[in-house]
């Protein structure tokens, strides 16, 4: 053991680290994770004066009011930090029950057996030089795993820079703290050392409290999911963020996803890596795949994860929710003394699907009331500047709003106080009257500031003191936040019946007689598909002209003959399909061809199909593909220069149901040609969903043997769905 | 007079109030402007301690360093603010050169009255009940401006704040102002007046000096435009924003914005009112027209205004061209400590168009020597948490980036301290060490913090006496602003021949003999358009079956029949337009069939006109539509779903030139379609666009007669343009 503990908060990874034993399940029960976060008894193992990660740990457990016992472990002994240290861990007394490890990799090994040999089961892991730098790296990360699953020990990191469990007062957290540490309901886990520190000031600055702060470091043992699924359980915890870079457990990911949702939990989550580029760095410091971005969107829309693609966003998301809860609406009722404000807000709530309805004959009456005789009473509502002479303006009006049953949500324009007067009492008064006058409403009330600064220390004293509600900072992050919130607040009414379906509870696995590797065309997909209960165009596979036109008497003309052949995937491409032949000679004629143009192409012809010909129509295109992470992903799109130029489709993890598809149709583009624009029949919306869900359903059952399925085209005329074409390939 | 000025800062509107005197032009020169904003001397009338408004200003203009003296002007006379007051204005000092105004609607026209008699030529009208209360409101305000122009009076308001001069310490302004009152580069002008207050607290919490702010109330005589122009001018300026409602002006905007484009001075707009329920909101505020919100954003585009959509960005990106200038690309190299803030940094780069090049060789080597063993060299580039090891990292890294010649702009992520140490010099000599190497990089360096905090005053402490560069608040806003301000740049160095084109600098009337409501349908408006240059497929009407036979023939079939009749606009919906006819007889019969439908529609038929017909091409639409606010408009857009369901089409406002017309393709969705996606012919955007040039400029030629003008098809193969279809509308 030396004393001096290098190491970087995050660095370089390579691919190696992806094969780390921690990609699949969980290593760490609920009970290990519990007991990882609620220590009695720390011991810092090669504390040392000359670390900057020592001297703050050691004065974060000293400063933010952990009431355990903190042991010092230096191979040398003597005092550190201005105490008397141990020399091994051997010499410890009894009791510990957390070890925060910042020991070169050289000693990791024997470190963690002499833990284990003195009973203590947790341990953080500050050290760095594992799976991030490369495959020498991996290997010892692969060792430590190993030893630790072998001697029951939990482990956070490697290369993490600990935990705040701010509601126990519990912080062996190897960067600064700033006082004050605020303790509140919101739970945060972070795939990144440096902006965990960046979260806490900023929290910290808008008065929003935490309870757990986890800085994950490699997940080599204890992940992201585990940590997550410890804030779902956690009493203190009313709402949890994630700063995501890749996650490594996407089953696991989705079950816990779910049991947050059915806690009444709102996650809000910060993935990163959604650019080519930040999917490239993302995938450089995490060595693991951070998977196509529109299929984490599809995730975290079907599981209820509120996305957000800022930090602050985040913060002040969870600091909303965990405040008012699920709130009941989307028709939102302003209250402001400004009419800026209000037209900002305007604008900034149709950004965010927000409501500012009328508001109703009783309210504008009430209100008429309290304003002044100059001021236009609407909905959004500037009282004036007449608060400077009726400082009690605004939560009058208020009051008056709150009755209005046409209002879910009152947002109400107001801020601290941000410098202490020489006389503070009229602030405080001011302060104590508003937040009265809120708690007084039947109606949740958001409180937002016009723009975002902090709220200082004298704010802070404030609202401490007259229990204000968390102010929003600025009216662009306020509406983002409350958006979320109602949209978050509507799915979880919505899916409170068991919309969320994760696919552990669905899997019915089914079998299938085909050849790993090959593809299967038209004719023998179609044929597969329509066994299984898809609805697919009749059609016969023939192998000459006169077996041609016999099907074609058979089916009814017009007929469309292509080219039978496994070999060619895009058989129009080379002029192997021919549409609207009407007679005998025609599909004679076109069976030679398309043939003839197979053989040409040295394709393996195997004749042709035969298919009567269809009207026009709505073309979709349902496909399946697998996603590296996520697994099967089905993407829905309409055909034509939607899915060529403009890349409209909508994608959706399985399995899904027919709410699921409904979400998916509507959401494309191009949905207005669903309800029958530019004078196309309006299709049956319930009759192509439940097609898709049987496609859907048929590819969730194949499992890990389907590589892709796709059907172009699906043919919508009215509730009439047919697939004209089909595609499968297996892995 | 009474005592109690009472008013609102913002306050209800009728649309009387667009009909004011100052909708067009200009009612002050530049010079009143500049008097008005630089007083020696200033007089408070309707000043009293009853009034929050009277003690804020009178506090202001003693806190804030006004060095010239202050007169109080009460009809009770006697003590007020502490100092003796005149009874009356007649018994002010000589010399006096601004009055604010307090008073009563009741007594302002006498007021101003007593200001001429005793030669004080400018005020600032804080009293509302002007326009923005409705007809009687109005009248008076015509009033007040009728008497300013005719005694030879500048006016700022009424129903505004006042302004604060800042750079040179002259405050009169209502609300009070937090100290410190920041001086610097740049210019606010808004139309509102609570906000105003909100933007000095943003700026003093980012440390962004002002120069001047004002608060523009009712625009009676001084107008954005004028504060604007003033600010174009103003040595103590380098950016300017606005916060603006509706622009009244809309020609001396343009030329305004022009001037400042020309100055070199940014002009940063937030602009309210782009949703349907904001645009209401801004009008019944504002009392006049808002005009459509898509038209603004051309404009905007079109003038290099920066637009931004909250406060906050408004702020940070004046902050940041005032202290850059204008930026050299869009290639960034990020310099960070944190691998999570490179993630983010990379996904916004990517919104906001800009470039993470990979670094050259050299600097790849240099980092090498630079930064630790196991951190990953490559742009973003994260130091990692070895900075608490060696704290010079990131300035020795940014040493090296600045010599990479692929990178035009370095973003550094760093903040300033928060709280102040009990030893405060480890703090100063790392943020001089920061400042030292950032000035003495050749490249603009960008600081930004990893979210938006306030620097607090020991961050300013340490800013000034270091001088460290301003610390854009957070990664999401920082790169928005830089974004804006790479773009600005751009277009800056474009637009420097001289392509932004102002409508004065481009009329030259034609004149047309239409009757004026009339409607020209295909044939008289495909006429018009080609004896004015515009190519238009040939044609012919005819009045019988024998002469469409004998014009078919002459124009080569196949051909197309279509019903001429100037009261049916759109033909082919009843069934007006035959197409691909190849021989006479099947001409012969068109031409009953559309002449009968036409009559049978009891249109005023014509008889038919007969075209070739044309083979397929990408269809484009054109249009000319006049926009309330800012005239002659073009739109241009592609046929069939893109302008049917996406409505994806391109505005510009008149003149344009090639290369407005050049930007707007590329800048619709289906603009892949114009480069040949699909299998169409690759078209000649050269050629396309001097055709919509020239349609553009006949139609800003025709002048106010104009009231639409729709091209539908523009057919484009290759090099070949043609309009296949018109309709003219006359005013």
């Amino acid at each position: 053991m030396t004393e001096l503990s290098e190491r970087p908060t995050t660095t370089a990874a390579t691919i190696e680290a992806a094969t780390s034993p921690t990609l699949h399940g969980s290593l760490v029960t609920p009970e290990q994770v519990s007991t990882l976060f609620n220590p009695k008894a720390i011991a810092l193992i090669g504390a040392t004066d000359k670390s900057n990660w020592s001297l703050s740990l050691f004065a974060n457990l000293h400063t933010h009011g952990f009431d355990g016992p903190v042991y010092l472990v230096n191979p040398r002994g003597g005092v550190v930090h201005g105490e008397q240290s141990y020399a091994t861990i051997g010499d410890l007394p009894d009791g510990v029950d957390l070890a925060f490890v910042m020991v070169p990799t050289t000693v990791i090994l024997d470190i963690l057996e002499q833990l284990a040999d003195h009973d203590i089961k947790s341990a953080v892991i500050l050290t760095s030089g594992f799976g991030e730098v490369g495959a020498e790296g991996a290997k010892l990360e692969h060792q430590v795993v190993d030893l630790a699953k072998r001697r029951g020990l939990t482990l956070l990191g490697p290369n993490g820079n600990g935990y705040i469990n701010a509601a126990k007062q519990i912080t062996p957290y190897g960067l600064n703290i700033n006082a004050p540490l605020l303790r509140g309901p919101v739970g945060v886990v972070l795939q990144s050392g440096a902006l965990a520190s960046a979260v806490l000031g900023f929290s910290q600055a808008r008065n929003i409290g935490i309870s757990l702060l986890v800085s994950m470091g490699n997940e080599a043992m204890v992940t992201l999911t585990d940590a997550m699924r410890y804030l779902v359980r956690d009493p203190d915890t009313k709402v949890i963020t994630l700063f995501i870079e890749s996650i490594r457990q996407p089953e696991e990911f989705l079950v816990v996803a779910k049991e947050a949702l059915e806690a009444g939990k709102p996650v809000v989550a910060f993935k990163v890596g959604r650019s080519q580029k930040g999917s490239t760095v993302a995938k450089a410091h995490t060595g693991s795949l951070v998977g196509d971005d529109r299929v984490i969107d599809a995730v975290f829309k079907q599981y209820g994860v509120i996305r957000v693609d800022c930090l602050e966003d985040m913060i002040m998301t969870a600091g909303l929710l965990a405040e008012t809860g699920p709130l009941p609406g989307n028709r939102v009722g302003f209250v402001t003394p400004s009419g800026g404000a209000c037209e900002i807000a305007a604008d900034r709530s149709e950004d965010e699907g927000l409501e500012i309805p009328d508001f109703a004959p009783a309210t504008v009456e009430g209100l008429k009331r309290v304003v002044p005789d100059f001021a236009t009473v609407q909905n959004p509502l500037d009282v004036t500047g007449y608060i400077l002479v009726n400082p009690a303006l605004l939560r009058e009006a208020l009051a008056v709003v709150d009755k209005d049953p046409g209002i879910d949500v009152i947002v109400l324009a107001s801020d601290l106080a941000r410098e202490e007067p020489a006389d503070p009492t009229r602030a405080y008064d001011m302060a104590r009257g508003t937040a009265d006058a809120i708690r007084a409403c039947e109606k949740p009330v958001v409180v937002m500031g016009n723009t975002l600064v902090d709220i200082t220390p004298f704010g802070r004293k404030v609202a401490d003191e007259v229990s204000f509600p968390g102010v929003l900072g600025g009216i662009h992050h306020a509406l983002a936040a409350l958006g979320r919130a109602v949209r978050w607040s509507e799915f979880q009414r919505q899916h409170a019946a068991g919309r969320v379906m994760v696919p552990q509870a669905h899997a019915q696995a089914m079998t299938v007689d085909a050849t790993p590797g090959s593809t299967w065309t038209e004719h023998q997909a179609s044929a597969f598909l329509a066994d299984n209960g898809v609805p697919v165009v009749p059609q016969e596979l023939v192998d000459s002209a006169d077996a041609a036109v016999a099907a074609a008497e058979r089916l009814g003309y017009p007929v469309v003959v292509k080219l039978a052949a496994a070999d060619i995937a895009h058989k129009s491409d080379i002029g192997g399909v021919r549409l609207g032949l009407t007679d005998a000679e025609q599909v004679r004629e076109a069976f030679e061809t398309v043939t003839t143009v197979g053989r040409n192409a040295e394709a393996d012809v195997q004749g042709a199909v035969i298919q009567p010909m269809r009207g026009s129509g709505i073309e979709l295109i349902v496909g399946i593909v697998r996603d590296p992470v996520w697994g099967p992903v089905l993407a829905v799109g309409l055909g034509g220069v939607w899915v060529e130029i403009l890349r409209d489709s909508a994608l959706r993890v399985l399995p899904v149901d027919r709410g699921q598809v409904l979400d998916a149709l509507r959401s494309l583009r191009g949905a207005a040609l669903l309800d029958g624009a530019r004078g196309t029949e309006k299709a049956d919306l319930d009759a192509v969903a439940d097609t898709v869900v049987s496609i859907a359903d048929l590819a969730f059952r194949l499992e890990e043997r389907l590589e892709s399925l796709e059907i172009n085209p699906l043919l919508v005329r009215g509730s009439q769905v047919e697939a004209l074409d089909a595609l499968i390939t297996w892995r």
